[in-house]
Order: structure tokens, then C-alpha cells, then sequence
């Protein structure tokens, strides 16, 4: 199954030239999840042929603008193309008045519905449940009410033995009760376990998101064992002093959350606009988490 | 003086890559203007060097997103950025609005103060007027309220005839006099007529700013004799029946204004993201008008 994600915008609030305010596409089985929608990520989709045709579900942290002032040109881009089919979106409760506000005065009627699913910051919740994906928000620390967001694979079946089943000359019919648990009993009333005829399928992968926040442990037990951490690392460590005023991570900070909540490979983004190269974010981060890669735009990170 | 126009969107709504929506700075004495303020404005600043602490106004012709998207992200940037001088933003009144309630529920208090104008699209107004220039709107005639601008430089001073002058012995104190069309009476009584002392200066130059809008003769009274006329053209004729259904003016219809308005120069802009180059485009509007040029981004005009 696809699980991956793919960067398109990687700065913090202040505009930097070539840098986008922050957005992501997440790819779970070939449906797409829009993470956030600063201003220009239309611009950015269409440069890495991201097709808006195929995102159903966009999600967004918080009401700062640089991870929703795209979003309102976005949807009016999906009304003009015909779109028909629904848009959920996960967001903040006012962003629906927002929006709706917007659409009222320019007097467009979008021709696709509009789904909203409310956030909560104040405490974790599932948001999505489909055939691929449960995604949970994360509660975090910023200036304003923020989630974070947390995709977890569903769990996949449990995979048959071929030689065994072959061997046993099983009916296809069966096949599904197998994979789901069960034991088989053959004709003569003899019962095979489970776990003689099927394999365990792979642990679900998760991907973490984490964008806007401070470096707060109260979020560590939810974000565990992440298969791919995204966090912010707006800083570097020498301005510890303005990310807690601005509510901010340092890049030192997200190597140190990686580590204390056992991720397997960290990605970081969000950088303030003062760094005009990210080697020493990216070094600064390493030299506590050495598999941390930066959130270059345009790049797509496997979640494995 | 100073008195040019740089290109920084030059598309309709639909997004297409590497073309931006609308947006143009203009220099008048090298105060900066902004009109309009299409997602992406900031980058495209970035881009061709426009500082934001250069821009005192900005005008908004109306609220399709296409043209004020980019307008809160600016605010905010300009905020973050330690800006104390006033903003004076030139709109309709639902601007104001849009702007209280995504600075509200950002909890960003601007640093600095952003002072309204509001248009009114059902009659012409006169909007700024400074030492430089006279700003007046145009009604214009789209699906939903809209102005476009002129720009129409001060009068300067009449200039002295430095020979004639310096031949009476003037005294300096009485040039200011003169400039503004006094007569001089030296210490005999004897009266030197004006305009034997003076000459008249250039007369003012204009530019005019006509984005979204159909074609409609009743503001080309107001736009005649511009020194370059900015008209949107988003069609070629051949889907004039779409242009007249949107609202919007195609590329011949655009060259026809230019024509019977006397414009000067024509410059045409807005164009749909169904045409992948714009060489149809200016070849239609030069069948009617040979003064046309493209508004392409990052191009600056002269107004001359």
C-alpha cells in the first residue's frame, strides 16, 4: 500500500523567496490527505502535478494564516473546475465562518459539498475512520488553539500460508476466515489453528504531524513509535529563547522529541525565514537523531 | 517623476502554473501602489524585488479571491516584520470584515494602523489625493461590485523661462509666484504678463486600471485619453458568449476600448489559464489597436 508524503511547503509565517508556507500531500493507498494550505499551495500543487481532482479529505492545524490562506482559493479552484464530488474538511471550528464569510461576498455557491469535521485542542480524537486510515488529532502548544495530526494504517489481514492451505486443499470460500483469525476444521472434524495456516500482516505504519507546537511532553505518548515523525524545528537552539516566547520548536528540541518517543525517522520543516540555507538546522537536529531529513519542497518521503 | 507600472499576476481565476493571479505595483514618484493583491503577491514581491515597506495604499477592485486573496498574508507579514507606518487600504466595505475576523481568530493585533477607504461601485469618487497624484475609482460592470482606478498624475507647477528671468532681475522670493501663473510687477509699475515669464508644464499623465469588467460604454467617458490603459482581455473573441456570461471583456473587445477611448498604449492582462501562450491574445487586441502590449509578470511599463 502507497504510504507516503510529499512536501510542498516548508517556511514559517514571514515570506522567504522560494519557500512556501506550510502544506503537505499525503498519499495513503492513492487517496490524498491535504495537510494545512498556506497561501500558494495551489501554485505548488500544480508544480509538482498534484492533482486537486484527487484530494477528498484536507485537514489544517490552526487558524495562523500561513497554513490556511490557500485554502479559500483552493476550494473556489475545485468549484470552477467542475468539481462535484464532496471535500471533508478537518479544521478548527471558525474556519467554517471564515470560509463562509468569503464565499459569501465574492457570491459563490460552491458546487461540491463542503463537509466539516470540528477540531478539538484540548483533547486527542479520531477524526477520519476509513478502509486505509484512522487519523487522530494530537493536541499541541502553540499560541492558539492547535492539533497536530496522527494517520495510523489500518491494520491489514492476516496473510495465509500458501504451501499450507494448498496442502490442506482448503476452499477459496474459506480464505476470508482465515485471514480475519479463525481456525479451520476439515471435513473429518480435525482443527487447524490459525496461526499454523497464517502469518501476521505487518505492524501499521504511522505518520505524525506535528506543526505548530512548542516542545511539550504532555503530547510524547500519543506520538510513540512513529513510523515517520514530522515536526516543526522552527529555530535553531541559540533562539530557545524566542521559540518559547513564540511558541516554537528548536531543531535540537525535534531530535530530542524524536528520540524520547522512539520514532524511526524524523522529518523537520518549518523554518524560519532568517535561515537561508537548513544544513545547520539539519546537522543541529542530527546530533541528537541522526535519521532526520529536512522537509525539502517538491521531495516525497516513503512512510516504511 | 517617476511613473511606471510592474506586472506581478497576470491570470484570471483559474490557477495555472507560472502565471499568478492579479496583482501590479505602481510607482508614482517612487511612493509604491498596490493594486490588487491576488494568493501569491508576496512571492511575486520577493520575487522582483518589491520591499512592502515601500507600499503605503493598496486598492482592491473587488472581492473574487483572485484579487484580494493574498491581502492577509501581506497585513500579516508586514506585521511580523516590525512595520509601524500606516497602510491605507482602498476597498469595498466587506474587506474590512474578512480582515477583522481572520485577524481575530489568528489573535494578531496589526502593530501598525491600516486606515479604509471604501469604494463605491455604483458612482465614480475621487479616493486619494496627495502631492503626486489624483486616484479616482470607475465603476465598472462585473458579476458582483467592482472598481477599477485612475491614476492621474498632479499638475506641476508652470516652469520659468530661465533667460527671461534672470533678464528682469527677479528676485528669488517671487518664483513661486510666477509658478503658480502670477503676474510680476517690477519697481517701476510695469506689468509682465505670465505667460511671457513661464511656460506651461506637460500636460498630466494617466493610467488606468480596468480589472474585472465586461465591455460596457458607460465608463469609457471617465477612462478617455489615457496615457496607458490597463484592460483585461481573459478570452479571445471567439468565446466572446463566455466572456458576456462571466463578465469579462475579450482580447478584441479590449483593443476596441483603447480605440475609442484614445488611449494612448494599451496593456491587456487577466488572462484565462486555458490559454498556454498569449500570442493570440495580443495579436486579436493589435488587430484593433497596434499599441498593445502583454502584461506579462515581472515587466515593468512606462507611463509616458
Amino acid at each position: 500500500m502507497t504510504f507516503e508524503v510529499t512536501i510542498l511547503g516548508s517556511s514559517s509565517a514571514t515570506p522567504i523567496f522560494n519557500r512556501n508556507p506550510t502544506s503537505q500531500v499525503l498519499n495513503i493507498n492513492e487517496r490524498l490527505y491535504l495537510i494545512d494550505c498556506g497561501e500558494g499551495t495551489q501554485q505548488q500543487m500544480l508544480r509538482y502535478d498534484i492533482k486537486a481532482s484527487r484530494i477528498d479529505h484536507i485537514l489544517i492545524s490552526h487558524l495562523h494564516g500561513d497554513h490556511y490562506l490557500g485554502l479559500v482559493g483552493l476550494l473556489s479552484s475545485m468549484h470552477l473546475n467542475g468539481r462535484k464530488k464532496p471535500v471533508i474538511l478537518v479544521c478548527p471550528a471558525p474556519l467554517k465562518e471564515i470560509i463562509d464569510l468569503q464565499l459569501h461576498y465574492s457570491e459563490t455557491e460552491l458546487q461540491f459539498p463542503l463537509e466539516y469535521i470540528f477540531t478539538d485542542a484540548e483533547r486527542a480524537a479520531v477524526v477520519i475512520v476509513n478502509s486505509d486510515v484512522i487519523i487522530e488529532t494530537i493536541p499541541l502548544d502553540h499560541r492558539i488553539a492547535c492539533t497536530g495530526f496522527l494517520f495510523k494504517e489500518k491494520k491489514r489481514l492476516r496473510k495465509l500460508i500458501k504451501e499450507k492451505i494448498e496442502g490442506l486443499n482448503i476452499s477459496v470460500a474459506y480464505y476470508s476466515i482465515l485471514k480475519k483469525g479463525g481456525d479451520y476444521t476439515d471435513e473429518n472434524g480435525v482443527v487447524y489453528k490459525n496461526e499454523d495456516l497464517t502469518i501476521d500482516s505487518a505492524e501499521p505504519k504511522t505518520y505524525v504531524y506535528c506543526s505548530d507546537t512548542m516542545y511539550n511532553e504532555s503530547y510524547f505518548a500519543q506520538i510513540s513509535n512513529a513510523t515517520l515523525l514530522y515536526h516543526e524545528a522552527t529555530f535553531l537552539n541559540d533562539m530557545l529563547d524566542r521559540a518559547v516566547i513564540t511558541h516554537h520548536t528548536t531543531a535540537l528540541q525535534a531530535g530530542e522529541i524524536a528520540l524520547k518517543t522512539n520514532s524511526k525517522k524524523l522529518l523537520i520543516g518549518h523554518f524560519s525565514a532568517r535561515y537561508r540555507t537548513l544544513d545547520e538546522l539539519l546537522n543541529e537536529a542530527q546530533s541528537v537523531f541522526p535519521a532526520t531529513e529536512l522537509a525539502i519542497e517538491g521531495k516525497t518521503f516513503a512512510i516504511e
